[in-house]
């Protein structure tokens, strides 16, 4: 009978386990079995993988990795959305054609300006004002703002997979970062409630600012330039500078996330690096060598001899929209 | 009989307090009050001054708050070793004035180089190899230094009331931080030993990193020049880059922690700013407005408008260093 009891234990673990499938949006498939496995033994105390809970660092791209990023950066619509604004109460502000063309809805004009144009853009619309204003200013956008295309609301394109993703390793003991090339201001406006990240975990990059005491009160203001770039290159140093850590885990979707990858994954130990391709033009979008925005080539390229995980998002997702 | 029960219960509840004495190396008096009124107000929920766990975040300065400054940071008494070594390996090293003379020790001579000579032996020593290996050089020369005048090791002279504050606020659902104008990277290489202060919570001034793959392995490197400045208006601001919400208790002890006080201290709800008073010649060493560390003047002025309960190390702490 002796025998029987920890067959028995097995089992219900064996059941518990399926009952609580912590990634039900997942197909059973390689990207599941990968990550689960992964989990499993960076937090199984008598594995050689074991990782202590303070080492389990986890770094997520944001756009196209936690959301959706097409047809431009939704940070892009509300710097659009924002210029707009203030172009009505001061005409003024358009100074340079390629603002011009924005507040004119000429994404032509503004796509040809390129890297260039979109940081004037960012820049006039994300600077000259405090940053708890800034904050109110995003969190005001996206309680209404709505996606061009899909006419979804832009708080519902987070992806339900990845947010199981966040909270099953949350519960295993790791901590989460966003490590973006987007604004860290912007997205900081909507972690917290998106995904369950704090201001203080979310890596990003990052305009100048500046401390005033006026008429008394103490204020932190936006102004303008471009003081962190938190991409390519970028993202690694924005993880030693603002985690001193080097993840185990790190998510990304295009060439930016490249040298996050690179580092996360050539540390010591069991490292798991993963990468989200877009493969489903009939619930999202199908892109990647040729994309203006999320441009997945080179990494693409290296995931099979890196071993990152490539997850096929048409077949491995059984769900996309978190509907939020 | 029923109005005794509660009559004993307070009483319990007492004597468990006056058990469990969170501070023991602090005198009883306005100070220990001060801090403990506080504490027990922003975790009551039933009190107005209810702050959530989420929001109690106390940020300390380090040098001359968490560990003694005298008679010069102990970060460029590190410096001065590691430049001494440098210079023996390749006397070319010494390419100015300034670095021969610290390498002489002929401090006469750098101290009067101000602080653009400290910068530049903080740039040479500083800069030049992987975080990694910058990290375990700073661990090596704390295992053996030894303070020039106390002949006590480096690592013991952390204040024992404070290592007891941070326990107590962590106890008590706290994030605490490290705001320092010091090093990052230095701080960091003991900040977890001495201070359970992991490094992403480690906040202070940072030179440069470069990324780049050599022979295949991928490494950050410290390259030479300022990245950020986190003292005076750099502290606020150092705060809103990296934790992204306002602390509701910060404590300095000089000048160059007046706006971490003032930002902390103006928010809303109920605030606590603390400023450490070097005052013990005879345990520790007494000054304040003429020293060339630490200074504390203007802070030293406004604490009685602005609030800031002023620690006087003589009469306040009952024992000094941690002697860990």
């Amino acid at each position: 009978m002796r025998t029987l009891l920890p067959l028995a234990t097995a089992f219900a673990v064996v059941a518990g386990m399926a009952l609580a499938d912590p990634l039900p949006s997942w197909e059973d498939g390689a990207s599941k079995t990968a990550i689960v496995t992964f989990v499993e033994n960076v937090t199984d105390p008598t594995s050689d993988s074991f990782v202590p809970e303070a080492s389990r660092i986890a770094t997520f791209d944001n756009d196209g990795t936690l959301w959706a990023e097409k047809p431009v950066y939704f940070q892009f619509l509300f710097a659009i959305d924002r210029l707009k604004e203030m172009a009505k109460a001061d005409p003024s502000v358009l100074s340079s054609d390629v603002l011009k063309a924005a507040a004119d809805g000429d994404m032509k004009t503004v796509a040809a300006s390129g890297e260039k144009g979109l940081l004037e853009i960012i820049g006039v619309t994300h600077s000259g004002m405090s940053v708890d204003d800034f904050d109110a200013d995003a969190k005001t956008w996206l309680a209404t703002a709505e996606h061009p295309q899909k006419h979804m609301p832009i708080t519902s394109m987070t992806y339900q997979p990845m947010l199981e993703l966040l909270t099953y390793l949350r519960d295993e003991g790791f901590r989460t970062y966003i490590v973006s090339g987007g604004g860290m201001d912007f997205i900081r406006s909507f972690s917290d409630d998106a995904y369950n990240i704090p201001a203080s975990q979310v890596v990003g990059s990052m305009g100048n600012y500046e401390y005033s005491v006026k008429d008394g009160t103490p204020q932190i203001d936006k102004t303008p330039g471009l003081f962190f770039n938190d991409d390519k290159t970028g993202k690694p140093l924005g993880i030693q500078a603002r985690i001193g850590q080097r993840p185990i885990l790190a998510v990304g979707n295009s060439d930016g996330d490249f040298e996050m990858l690179q580092w996360t994954t050539a540390g010591d130990g069991q490292r798991l690096g993963m990468i989200v391709h877009h493969t489903d033009a009939d619930r999202e979008w199908a892109y990647d060598r040729d994309s203006h925005v999320g441009k997945l080539d080179k990494a693409l390229d290296a995931a099979p001899d890196e071993g990152w995980i490539v997850v096929d998002m048409k077949n491995d997702w059984k769900r996309i929209w978190s509907g939020k």
